[in-house]
Formats: C-alpha cells, sequence, structure tokens
C-alpha cells in the first residue's frame, strides 16, 4: 500500500486539491481554476498536472501513491462513468479511465460531488460515528447523498440521493430548473430562501427587520436572524422552507431509514435553529418507526469532497 | 459448505417453509400453522420441530445445513434482532440467536418480510437480471423492499421501504393504521381500492359494470376488469390508486435511483394494466434523470419470501 492519496473535488469553477497520508489524514491542500473551454478538455489534464508538480515538490514517486478519488458535478456510475456533466461541457466518457491514463495511477475512484462530499461528513465531518447518514446541502439548489453502512448509494445512472427534485407540491404552476414542478429546491434552497425573502419585502408593507438592508442584500443569514428576532415575514420564509423539506425528508426516510440527516451548504451555516426548524416539520410528516432520527450540522464545509474523495480510495 | 439451507417466510396466519439444495434450488415446500397464543412463545419452537422432521424424513444431519434463512412480519435489524412484532405477540428479541439454539445450526439470517420477499424477487422472479430493485407489494396494506447490489437496504431499525407510508398527500383528513394522514396505502392498496370502489357504487348513481356485483365481491379484479371495459367509476378509481403510487415511486427513485421496480401482491394479479397505469404517473411526476425505468409485475407470489430467506444465506 503506498504512502499518499490524492482527494479532488471538481467544481464549476475551481478544482480543490488535497494531499492526504495513508491513514486519511490531510498534509497539504491548494486549488486551480476549472477551464471550462473546449469542452471541458483541459481540466483533467490540469488536474493531472497539478499532481505531477505536487509529487516532484514533496519527492513523491508515483508507486508511493494509493489511489486517487474524486468528486465530479454531475452523475456518474459506480465504475468512474460520467454520463454527460453540462456545466463542465463534457459527454459520455470514463473518468477513472482518463485520469489513470494521465497519472499512471491504476486505483481511481470518482462519484458524484453531493454523494462525496456525504462521505466525507460521514467520515470525519458532522456524520461522525454513524454508519448511514443522508447529507443534504442547502445551497443554490438541494443536494443530496446517501451512505449506507459506509458507502455511497449511487443509484442505476447515478442519480440516487437527488433529493432536492422530490415533488413535494403537487400544486406548483412555476417550473423548476429540472423542468419539473414542485421540487423541493423550489422551496428550501439557498435561493428559493432569498427569492421569497424578497418577494416579500417587496410585495407587502409589514414591517420586518429585513428592511433595513438592500433588497439583494437579503439572503439566509438576513432571513434567520430575523426569524430568530420573531419577525413576521422571516417566519413566513422560514416555514415555507421547513415545511417542504421536513416532509421531503420523511419521504427520504421511509425508504432507507438513515440513522442521521446531516445538513450542509450555506443555508446550514445559520447553525441550530436550521436544525430546530427542519426537525420540527420532519417529525410531523414522518410515519412513527421513523421518528426520532439524529439531525446534525455538517463540519467539513468546502473541504467535505476532498474527505470523501480519499475515504473511496481508503474502501 | 454443506448441502441444504431452510428458507422461512413466517406470516400472521401460516409459516411456509422451504427446503432448498446448496445452489437455491427448491427441493420441498410446505406450510404449518403460526400459533399466536402465549405471545407468540410457540412460533419459533415450532418452526425448529418442523426442521427436525424434516431433517429425520430426508436423512439430513445438521452438518449438512448450510444454513436458514427467514423473513419476520415485522422491523428487524441487520443482526436479526426483532424490535416488536404485534401481530405475533413478539417483543424485543434475537430471533437469529433463538433459532439457532433451537436448531443447532450457526448460520440464521434473519430480515423483514417484506424486505426478504423483495430480495427473492430479485434473485429468481420478477426482478431477476437487475442488481438494485424496488419491490412494492399492494396488499391489505402497501410494502416495500430495497434492494441495492443484491443486498436488502435494512436501515437504522429495519424500516427501511416503508413505502406504504410516505405521505403522498398532505391535504388528507382522514387517518391511516399507522396513526399519520395521507400515507400511500390509504389510496393504493388492495384495501384501499376496494373501499373507494364501493363507496362510489353506494354514494353514485352512474352506470358501471361494477354494479352487477354484490357490493362486498367488488375486489381488486372487478375494478380493473371495469377499468379495461372503460367503465367510469372504476376510471376515478384506478386513476386515485395510479396517481398517488406512481408520486411515492417518483420519491422512491429520488432517493436510490433503483434499476426496476417489481410490482406484486394482489393487485398486481390484474397483470400489464397494472403496470401501465402506475407508470404513466410515474413519469409525469418523476425528474428527468430518472424517467424510463423498468416496471415488471412479480413471479413468485407467496414463494418469494422463501427464496429471499435463502439467498440471504447463500449471500
Amino acid at each position: 500500500m503506498g504512502k499518499y492519496i490524492y482527494g479532488i473535488d471538481l467544481g464549476g469553477t475551481t478544482v480543490k486539491m488535497g494531499l492526504f497520508n495513508g491513514e486519511g489524514e490531510i498534509l497539504d491542500k491548494w486549488e486551480i481554476v476549472t477551464r471550462k473551454e473546449d469542452s471541458g478538455s483541459h481540466i483533467l489534464p490540469d488536474i493531472a498536472d497539478s499532481i505531477k508538480q505536487k509529487n516532484n515538490e514533496k519527492n513523491i514517486s508515483t508507486g508511493d501513491i494509493t489511489g486517487i478519488g474524486i468528486g465530479i458535478p454531475g452523475p456518474i456510475t459506480e465504475d468512474g462513468r460520467v454520463l454527460k456533466c453540462a456545466n463542465l461541457g463534457w459527454g459520455i466518457f470514463s473518468v477513472a479511465d482518463e485520469l489513470s491514463r494521465l497519472t499512471d495511477v491504476g486505483n481511481i475512484k470518482a462519484g458524484n460531488d453531493a454523494n462525496v462530499a456525504a462521505l466525507g461528513e460521514q467520515w470525519c465531518g458532522g456524520g461522525r460515528g454513524f454508519d448511514s447518514i443522508v447529507m443534504v446541502t442547502l445551497g443554490t439548489g438541494v443536494g443530496g447523498g446517501v451512505i449506507q453502512n459506509g458507502r455511497i448509494i449511487t443509484g442505476a445512472n447515478g442519480a440516487a440521493g437527488e433529493i432536492g427534485h422530490l415533488k413535494v407540491n403537487t400544486g406548483e404552476t412555476c417550473t423548476c430548473g429540472c423542468g419539473g414542478k414542485g421540487c423541493l429546491e423550489q422551496y428550501s434552497s439557498a435561493t428559493a430562501i432569498m427569492r421569497h425573502a424578497r418577494e416579500l419585502v417587496s410585495e407587502t408593507e409589514e414591517e420586518s427587520y429585513m428592511r433595513q438592508f438592500p433588497k439583494e442584500k437579503i439572503t439566509g443569514k438576513e432571513i434567520f436572524d430575523a426569524y430568530k428576532a420573531d419577525d413576521g415575514l422571516a417566519k413566513q420564509v422560514v416555514a415555507k422552507f421547513a415545511k417542504y423539506l421536513g416532509l421531503g425528508l420523511s419521504h427520504v426516510a421511509a425508504v432507507v431509514d438513515t440513522q442521521a440527516f446531516v445538513i450542509g451548504g450555506g443555508v446550514s451555516k445559520n447553525g441550530q435553529v436550521v436544525i430546530d426548524v427542519i426537525r420540527e416539520e420532519y417529525e410531523k410528516n414522518v410515519m412513527f418507526a421513523l421518528k426520532g432520527k439524529e439531525f446534525r450540522l455538517a463540519e467539513l464545509g468546502n473541504d467535505a469532497g476532498m474527505y470523501g474523495a480519499v475515504r473511496m480510495v481508503l474502501d
């Protein structure tokens, strides 16, 4: 077994890279730019070059490398084939094979970024101590990852854990980015709660803590600060956020009966109050046998993907 | 490795027992009565006695037995601990340990009956050829079992696959058997469609094929026969059945991205039409990445549990 593992989180803007030892402890981390031009054809060569540079810097030979793990922002099969990744310009090909060819490292593990981050949180973050968690990332959209007995559930087309597109409101008339209507992320993403709060501020006269900010500066923080101060408009926003998220997580529990939900992404930075409002709605909706699940805040932030990528290699 | 495996499906009325060879082929099957009196304390001894009798009959020694698998009608952990099984009168104890003590067979595998039946269908029935299926049993209630890469997903408290209690209608005012409101099984079980059909026949004047039967004889068969004949009332019943089931299965897909749904239980005996109506609603509700899943009819009927029990031993 080699002495080093690279953990890589490939995002639409930057690639987060980490060098870990064989025990999975981080030794170094850095970022490179994600060059999306030319159908994303520079991305993997850039990553391979950065690994070679780090090898030179640290006197690491290829034989010292146990493996490379990488998280990709799109659906990917268990054997590492990307099934199209629109925001990188990628079509269908094997990331694992290609990265192996470019680096001369045989053991490459690739996974969807949300799933890999979930694995990182289960291993070293908010899900520590549980074998099975579901991670929920509340950011631009609502992402999810299902970890069962320490392993990612990938699904037939790499779309397991797509909980942002649970149809939680069959009466919705507005369309989600996915083309559907009534998806969870239309109500519970950071984007959704900001939009809702800004609408309420525009369309009502009601006094609100949030009115002291220019409308475009009202984000999750201002909303949850206002909520904690018992602000009427913020309560409406948080109620809708929690109602649909609690319902959606009750669906998740009925399918996999997870041990714990780990809540991450920008919205989760508002702390325990986020957990409290989600849990209350979860308990209202879920069947008796699934009540009382643990809810935890994510802990690794942007490093979760690197950790999860390394965990795939160690598995 | 021994030459024989016992596969047992423990139900509330009868225990279905099967003797299989080491390749998982069935050699013999029979039933015994489930004696629920005295807090179900006779059930496992009766099963052990029946196994011993069969061993004598076939000249099988304990050393020839690879293992015993058993499906239980209640929540059970991965290591075989029953967490209360109200309809057998059981509290909390290890079925695996107890059955091992009674039979002198070390290798005992126990699982929830719906999950074990799902494994049987994946191995030898409607799910043959797929690694990952979700089985949906449309009977008195709506049961479910999630098989991922050939293994049961049990969940933290043995409640994974409890899809009958997905809350698919937040506007419901009637209460489900579980105490919740708006559970899938309130709309899509055999019980639910019979109730709905009988109500429509009582409460409307509309002509219907179903009126030729005494109300208490209107079951899934009469409903689907009427549906195929373009009967207005039957169409209402089937529409509601399919609407909620399609929605519920879209939730299931978003969590585990299964390869195929296998539809079993009494309602599934009405054949391809059942698949067709469910699939139509599924496709309406599910996100693009999860469209086009396979839907199959279950094939093993009441034997699914025995097969799944044996599969657990072979794993």
